[in-house]
């Protein structure tokens, strides 16, 4: 970056090695949670599966890349976690979206992101992400939501405040005033007009994060993953012992056609990634593994 | 209609009970392919069941509506016709890209689209839809087109053949340059750029299809309504009976992914629907039953 380069710039090694690292805690004790795991069936623990990926760039220059971790399981049916970090110049049509692009189309972005869909109707899927950006801006964006089978029961609203209750202390840590708005842009995006129905529980959701401190921007990221990284598999170890129904199973099944339904027609981060040659499975890992439209 | 209304406007009887007509006899005809189809499972020949759906309009005042027919038998895992009817006032947005609504919001469609995703992976999957606009302007537009599992064993390229055949000697009947260009939109259109891949084997595609005599061009579409009528049945008839594994089957599943992003991604008769308050039924008819991204 040159001499107008925002403060983030300095945390670009900072950051990197923050996802890799939440990366690796994360695929460990998905994989703890596997070995846990009662089966009558007889299924082995599932572990991850790493595919480095390169980004391919118009003239052949370098522009980073990511590595997938993939685990299909007997808890986790299937779970992604990809760490990207990415850098190049964005092309024209892009340059008057992306703050700081307009006068210099140079960026450096890198990030995490996770989705898991789960074996059992009674664990809610769950989607997590943070990532920051360098343009002649810096920022920070991300987020992380449950979508269980049905919003209404005792367990869903249980699972869904320990979330909740995890985000917002990471929040509280830096600005009280994040939560409630984080919250509310999760109820906002995570939405599917076509139905006129919310896709998950609700979690938190945010971009363009900026305090003025690079550093501590950086730190209220980390703790947002920390968050993350406490109540999910407290979540799952919570629900995966409980028995389920094929009912619930088909009804689960349904339930995933609208997370497909939002990711491909709404979500921003898919949409983006797939017109910008993006690395598609990167981008589709998010897709659930079986899914029904009866 | 008004007196400045196109000549199509007086079809709007016609077209309609063609429309209906059409569904009536697919429908028949894939309800006898059930029952002559042999199957060791004892499941029975599926039967269509009609849903009737009414078009919501802001005001109150009638807006039309459709009819789905959808079927889940043995040959066909899931078939869904639907024929509508709607008609009212474009809304602002939409006025300046429709042909003839900028002077006049005021429109009327009709049309019957069909979407059959099959049991069998030797069977391929298949769309059609014909219908006629009418605004100050008025056009038909449609195609039809096959999704085998995969484009290059000799089966699909005779089905695909013998589809194309049809659709080319429907077309002739009017006006021989409409095929080549019909069947190189169809190619153009059915394509999923993220993947650099093709959606299926080809058939064709149309929109504006305006020759200038309004009879002829309801005719023109009469006569591709047919060629689909006699081709797929011919194809199904010929790839049912077909022995095919359960690798086979799962490849299907995954093809069938394909097909969800290019009507999530890319489809403009989904994105248009669903972004102007359709049927959400009738418009997601199209996605498959069963499907996986592994």
């Amino acid at each position: 970056m040159t001499h107008t380069a925002p403060p983030h710039a300095a945390l670009q090694e900072a950051a990197l090695t923050w996802f890799e690292g939440l990366r690796d805690a994360l695929c460990t004790t998905f994989e703890a949670i596997e070995d846990e795991a009662r089966t009558s069936t007889g299924q082995p623990a599932g572990r991850f599966v790493r595919t480095a990926w390169q980004r391919p760039t118009e003239d052949g220059s370098p522009g980073g890349g990511g590595v997938i971790s993939l685990l299909k399981g007997r808890v986790f049916e299937k779970v992604g976690v990809n760490v990207s970090t990415v850098f190049g110049t964005f092309s024209p049509e892009f340059r008057s979206h992306i703050p700081g692009a307009e006068q210099d189309p140079r960026f450096w972005a890198s990030g995490i992101s996770l989705v898991a869909h789960m074996c059992s109707p009674r664990v809610p899927a769950a989607h997590f992400n943070t990532r920051m950006l360098v343009t002649r801006q810096g920022w920070f964006g991300g987020g992380g939501d449950l979508t269980p089978l049905r919003l209404d029961t005792p367990e869903a609203i249980a699972d869904a405040a320990d979330l909740q209750a995890a985000f917002r202390a990471a929040c509280d840590r830096h600005d009280p005033a994040c939560y409630p708005r984080y919250k509310e842009w999760c109820d906002r995006y995570f939405y599917l007009p076509h139905r006129n129905e919310p896709r998950g529980a609700g979690g938190i959701f945010f971009d363009q994060h900026v305090s003025g401190d690079a550093a501590a921007d950086l730190a209220f990221t980390q703790d947002v993953g920390r968050a993350f990284l406490d109540a999910f598999p407290r979540i799952v170890r919570r629900r995966m012992g409980e028995a389920w129904t094929p009912a619930e199973r088909e009804a689960l099944l349904v339930k995933r056609g609208r997370y497909v339904e939002f990711n491909l027609l709404y979500d921003r981060g898919t949409l983006f990634g797939l017109k910008t040659g993006g690395n598609v499975e990167a981008i589709l890992m998010s897709l659930p593994p079986e899914v029904r439209w009866p």
